[in-house]
């Protein structure tokens, strides 16, 4: 079973790329087969279906449905733009949906957020399973959030706290073992 | 007191723009000022923090805020992108939450929604209420979502059906008279 | 493998009882081990943590949460009631997730819906998903919603359309596939 | 004007009737008329049409709406069940839906959460609004979520915290002033 991991958000500094690219780590640590992608790498224009209808769909777009499509499962790490899933997250989930096969349909996701306050992005991640929800994605039902994530990491990218660590290690843990059966 | 109406899609023939026409339309004849714009003449690159530490905000973002700024109501007719709200519009809420003074701030809003389909949109409806709701927009409680849009207006852009006229008539003109006060 | 099948709402004549009673007529035509329960038969009071503490968890409650442990997947078609989940439904839940073990933990769930406008409670859909989800219900993403309910079961119980009928079949061999890996 | 104030707990020592007491005692001290009220002496079923059908609506939900219709503007308080509203406290406004004329229609709401952990409630906070938003509430936008509440309050019920005590002071306010409006 291979992985992708990556972050809803595209600055270079993002927390949540921190995040993801941790629990790959632990992941990896644990015996699992997994990569990380930069959504950055992918850009693409705002969803308006004159561009789907006049120059087709964006280079960058079929080349993550590849990667999405050839991938078992999906581990994402989001944080909240007002209250809500990122404008940018929900664009590519709209641009993924216009294809067909649908790359998204039928995948297991882990939800992970991140964010440098207390509330840890849990409004964003309930409104974050939604749309996936809604094109056939099995969202594992446990979401880990990181409150405080601008002072989480050391050096080498590794969380700090031990219980945390452990908690995302448990989750991902049990969310692999779901999604490979 | 000044209205503006707008759709949540882009493409030129979206039925939500159409919709929100007809919705200007008719709060001008029971005696209200209103403007349509269209978001297709506002091209936003997709949110991303380091364009907006590199190279500032977008000119046209800076022109939409001035228009929002100015208006005391808004009317939005927006299509349900996969049981959401679309990327395109949280989009534009992302980048707007982002200037200061923030032009959302205690806006009153009307959503309208238009689908081709049976359920209207009713599910995009109330995800796009909680984006503007986080950041301090009044939401009016009623929406109007009109399904079977394909077949919906004549010639003119005019709703064909009496009913659904009247209902949209009705609750846009309780909607201005709540703003209003 | 067992699966539990349920309405959310109590009336006696329920639409969601004869459509829940219609998905497992066609599972148990597929081979697969099921059984209807009447949440009528188990009477709760509204959620107090005073009862809770004074005289204990309702007997009704034990039972129902039994027949949950022993069940491996469950099946439940909910009336939408005010835009969500109807308060009866949530009451349980709230009941359920005091005790220990939580008999809903790690289940597999599908969500159904009956209702006898054109809407077939799809908003209602959305929001029941969510405690579930809360305590740890794999919820499954399809949901299928019954508009016009009241017209659409024959004599016997059957759906009448043909179509409405191979699409329940369809969603629920699919949902007990994957409840059963 | 005249507003009622009351916990969407039923358990006499709850922390959301501390807090919404709190509430009342800030908009007297500002000169606003406020009444509390306590649920707990509002006892009512499960909701279940059959009992509406046979011996009619309870004495309590009829007192009850009778006070919210006097009321015009309304604070409640509520605590997260399972990442959503609280089932007794949806049970209620099932039963005032059911009432003709309404008593909930065109009020004003704020929204408060008080809990004892971190999170403040505040998943709860979101869906609690949707139900009466669909009954044509206006819930203003925002909501203030007391997090580590079991400290929170001196002997005489006032909050300990002159920060957290001006952040509901000033919300009550704006929201007092606009629902006069």
């Amino acid at each position: 079973m291979h992985t992708l991991f990556f972050a809803g958000s595209l600055r270079a500094d993002s927390l949540n790329k921190k995040y993801v690219k941790e629990a790959l780590r632990l992941a990896k640590e644990a015996g699992h087969s997994g990569e990380f992608i930069d959504l950055k790498d992918y850009p693409l224009p705002v969803f308006d279906e004159d561009i789907q209808n006049s120059t087709g769909f964006p280079a960058e777009l079929k080349q993550l449905a590849e990667k999405i499509a050839a991938a078992d499962a999906l581990v994402i790490s989001t944080p909240e733009y007002n209250g809500s899933i990122p404008g940018n997250l929900k664009n590519l989930i709209d641009w993924l949906s216009r294809l067909n096969p649908m790359p998204l349909a039928d995948k297991s996701l882990l939800l992970l957020a991140a964010s440098p306050g207390p509330l840890s992005g849990v409004r964003g991640l309930w409104h974050t399973r939604v749309p996936f929800e809604a094109v056939g994605v099995h969202v594992y039902p446990n979401m880990v959030g990181l409150g405080g994530a601008g002072d989480a990491f050391d050096a080498e990218g590794k969380l700090k706290d031990e219980k945390k660590r452990a908690m995302l290690k448990d989750t991902l843990a049990k969310f692999l073992k779901r999604a490979e059966a």
